[in-house]
């Protein structure tokens, strides 16, 4: 298959793109003190950032599993972090997963078709929809630090 | 230049992923009353979300010009809109454009560097800042919808 422009993304972009964003979500999970990270919520019935963070984290790392060729594994909402530390740990262990690993994958994953356990999509749409839910969630959590009196970091730095 | 697998992302997938945010946020600020979307915070200092929304529409506006060619000139930030009906009669004059203009680009944009009001980026991360913004801002406005005890629109659904 053959275009006659450079193509509009390329892996390595996304990567950097995905990456970027999982940076500026750690420093918002730094921000929060222990206990509101784990208790507090701006609005109920919201759920406070640990457990948005939590379904960050598992979405990013069934998005990764597929990115790579293995599969798309309804992940165990039920699984959880007790800590900000716990949570940083793994976040910290994905990123550098995510850094060895989606640069290998193979390119045509965007184009394909995919079953994931909410339907089909193109590698494109899952892939895009695993950063869409995590700046969805993490700016909740924006409120969640302004509501707390804590200045959020800045949105445009990655 | 040639590739040997089928593109990340095609400019109609692009514009389709534009135009299911805008539709999202077109639901999210119809589940405003008109009051609290004029006045309502969750968090002081944050704005109320018609100035979180008029971002949104003047940075896409600014956006589009870029990737029709036109240039990139700072928006003036003191436009705003003063009931519902006048920023949801923009909101679908802008989609309107976008649907008509953003598929005649040129795909060559998002590879090419740009000079923003902001700094220089390709293509492709300004176009996609501007969704990543337009998501920031509405997900906030879905912590206020729900500190107003309003159910806001399935995230999932554009």
């Amino acid at each position: 298959m053959t275009t006659t422009h450079p193509p509009l993304l390329s892996l390595a972009d996304f990567v950097a793109h995905w990456q970027g964003h999982r940076a500026l979500t750690r420093r918002v999970i730094e921000a929060f003190p222990e206990d509101p990270l784990l208790t507090f919520t701006a609005a109920p019935p919201m759920r406070p950032f640990v457990l948005l963070a939590n379904e960050i984290h598992l979405v990013s790392e069934m998005t990764l599993e597929g990115l790579s060729g293995g599969g798309w594994t309804e992940p165990d909402w039920t699984a959880g972090f007790r800590s900000k530390a716990e949570l940083l740990k793994a976040w910290d262990a994905l990123s550098g997963r995510i850094a060895a690993e989606a640069p290998m994958a193979d390119p045509a994953f965007f184009a394909r078709t995919h079953l994931l356990p909410w339907g089909e999509m193109t590698g494109w749409v899952a892939a895009i929809y695993t950063i869409d839910n995590e700046i969805h969630h993490r700016a909740q959590g924006y409120v969640y630090l302004r509501a707390l009196g804590i200045q959020p970091p800045a949105f445009y730095e990655r």
